[in-house]
């Protein structure tokens, strides 16, 4: 059986009664030397308070020489006695009966001394900010929500399906994608002669296809719902957009479920059902790291999600959200009238002045809405849905799926798309078609929305952007 | 609150009680029409088997005409009751009241006729195999071992951790990877002037240098690992390999733990427990599917994953592990002696003739492991474990990393390599190092094994492989 090195310093802060003997490892966070007793803050990442270790320096042999060699960042063993803390805010502290320096950390040269650090610098140090408290905190609820994904969808009974990351379709549209090859950029080979006589290769390509990095699984995805009837994804997409804003990454995680039989009404359903969940879950799991985000991040933020858990999600056309925007006489910076997107300004306004809580937005003009969501009767507006949380906006953007093959042939051939591109997509209407729903949420905005991190860049581990793949 | 639309399939046919009216949903596998009756078995991918749907044609309003238009294939919604059965191996039956046409499959170009198919003629229709016994069974046990795999995880309080896919690290070496650009391969741009005239300019590229796609997110699971304890990856990972084999894909997922404070010995429980879980759970939730596999695909194979889950496993060294294969005097097409790479054939031999059962290896030459893993008191060995499992050898491979910032050097020097390229790396030996070990886990090859499926292109949705990606 497996056993943990160490019981988590998680399990020792939480302990129900004193423990007379007992040893914990992990990373010093600060050191406070006095006369006769010594503190050390012990954190090992399982949570965002840390163990205090109090070395009685009277006591304990080579107090001062073990003291000199520990500063902010090493790893060190302890063995002691848990007992009940006389300081405030902590029940537990650690009496240290032997202090080990597992590794030491350099005070002149470890970048997290203790002070408060910028993001930028810490950006910059990515392999080392997961040992802050705001990172620290960032990553364990980063992990909540995505178990709490899977375990909302496999609750359900839905599979999650793998999409391939790397496509050579052509039904994703090529604007905005990372070209994958192992051709040699020095040496491009070219076609010799013949129609295309001139250009790339291709055929001596990997793939012997021009190919792409996936910018959604979700035609994907539509393939295997037809099949098991819910399924979701939760992987890597791309865009080589060239975004450098608080908003944008190159590489980011969505999760696309897509549902057989479903219409727009329970694929509404389904994303405020999944919303409360999942926030639900890290109001319940990360109620210490919540807490610090609401202090130091951005204040109001566990409200704002207790809204969204309680809050029955407003739903409106987007014809009536048009009208609401143009009557409130309010001055956007985008004016307001039916056809246009909705933008940022115009969500907010409807989520957090005028129903001060979560809203579905559904019906939008077919001509900003994406060739596959599901045409109205009124052959103008489709059964697409935006979802839009207060302080934010835009957080799931969804629809129901056309169904009927020769709607959908017409729509694809009216936007300039070629019906062939779409072979295998148009099969599922072909063959047995069903009525079917879904969504596709960005995870990082998920993930700053909840911790209320500034900068997409802060929420992902390694982030990639325009000029950046460090690490 | 969200609702299935349906009940599923699932839940019909293992239902406590009759049901006196129902509505269901799904495509039909076949029909077969009688005189006065009509079985159609209803399948909505919730789970191996079918439901069978009667159609009393003396009672049923325009049956004939329904029928008419129903082959395999078609989507249907049936309305009914649920009543026991008096046919074997079914305990009901769903006696219609109504059946509506949702969408046609017309019999003559619809692929997946009533009979068998190919896997190869499969794999060319991967839009829709999943609507196959085989594949769907595929789907729902992949399904199953990747949330098991979360359960795990999360049930030890690991965390899970997505490494970047894209990475311009040289730090991985740069062997049959993919790059990743936004360069026109029809012109690309070179450097003007100075040092490097007239190569190409990554300067130009979205990353500003030449990006690739990961190989592993070990190293940049570390440093979560020497920040938050335990951590895990699950991801998708590329090797830009020419290999037409039935066990290469060129894009496949990877799990790979990554542990704190754990050793080598720590590390071969992790892992030995974290088999016996993931196998526990899927002969716990598909005994279905596993009897299919086990009955269709390959005999022998649920017996097998028993073994895994039941029996201790063997743990011996390299140097015990070519001992007992020299002095076994069997016929091996590589010959073995020590410091050789341990081949399938050798493995297999350890497991299923010496040790029938699992066996883990520990303490291989350094020369032939990866330059992270921690060097033995004898200089010659390495911290490295191979997990071997019946019928296949090697299923994981990890080792417990070189915690020492010297010999970590002082081996990448030796092996020609940079310590300036891993200057982020050393960092976490640098600052508070600690003993840590991880391992990892090619997650089509544990489906293929679960599975018994002989191509690890039948495993993953939409494989890719060289000269291969579709869909």
């Amino acid at each position: 059986m497996f056993q943990k090195p160490y019981p988590s310093v998680a399990s020792l802060v939480t302990s129900n009664a004193p423990i007379p003997s007992v040893k914990a490892a992990g990373w010093v966070r600060t050191k406070r030397d006095a006369k006769d007793t010594a503190f050390l803050e012990l954190n090992d990442g399982s949570c965002q308070g840390n163990l205090q270790v109090v070395i009685d320096k009277t006591s304990l042999p080579a107090a001062e020489a073990i003291l000199a060699s520990i500063a902010t960042g090493a790893s060190i063993e302890v063995s002691g006695e848990l007992r009940a803390s006389p300081a405030a805010g902590q029940k537990w502290e650690l009496a240290a009966s032997a202090v080990t320096l597992l590794g030491a950390a350099d005070a002149e040269t470890y970048p997290l001394q203790k002070k408060k650090h910028s993001l930028e610098f810490l950006r910059e140090i990515s392999h080392l900010r997961a040992r802050t408290n705001t990172f620290g905190a960032v990553a364990r609820v980063r992990n909540t929500l995505s178990f709490a994904i899977h375990e909302y969808f496999q609750n359900l009974g839905f599979y999650y399906v793998n999409t391939p990351i790397v496509t050579a379709s052509d039904a994703e549209g090529a604007g905005q994608m990372f070209q994958v090859t192992t051709l040699d950029l020095d040496k491009v080979p070219r076609v010799k002669e013949g129609p295309g006589a001139g250009t790339v290769d291709y055929e001596k390509d990997f793939f012997g296809k021009k190919a792409h990095l996936t910018v959604s699984g979700q035609l994907n995805g539509e393939t295997y719902a037809t099949a098991l009837g819910g399924i979701y994804t939760f992987g890597p997409t791309f865009r080589a957009e060239n975004s450098n804003t608080t908003r944008h990454l190159a590489e980011f995680w969505m999760v696309e479920p897509e549902v057989s039989f479903l219409d727009i009404n329970g694929n509404m359903d389904l994303a405020e059902d999944f919303l409360k969940f999942v926030f639900g879950r890290v109001l319940e799991r990360n109620p210490e790291e919540m807490a610090f985000f609401n202090q130091w991040v951005e204040k109001g933020v566990v409200d704002t999600l207790k809204t969204v858990v309680q809050k029955p999600f407003a739903r409106i056309t987007y014809t009536e959200a048009v009208d609401v925007l143009v009557k409130s006489k309010q001055k956007f910076e985008f004016p307001v009238q039916w056809g246009i997107d909705l933008q940022s300004e115009h969500e907010r306004y409807l989520t957090d002045v005028v129903y001060q809580g979560p809203v579905i937005v559904t019906g939008y003009p077919k001509e900003i809405k994406a060739f596959y969501m599901k045409l109205n009767d009124d052959g103008k507006t489709v059964r697409a849905m935006d979802v839009l949380v207060p302080r934010l906006g835009e957080i799931i953007g969804g629809s129901q799926r056309e169904e009927d093959l020769a709607k959908l042939e017409k729509r694809i051939t009216e936007l300039g798309m070629h019906v062939d591109d779409y072979r295998w997509y148009l099969d599922l209407r072909r063959y047995g078609t069903v009525v079917h729903a879904g969504f596709g949420l960005g995870f990082e905005r998920l993930v700053q929305y909840v911790t209320g991190m500034g900068n997409i860049r802060d929420v992902i581990p390694f982030p990639r952007t325009v000029g950046n793949a460090e690490f």
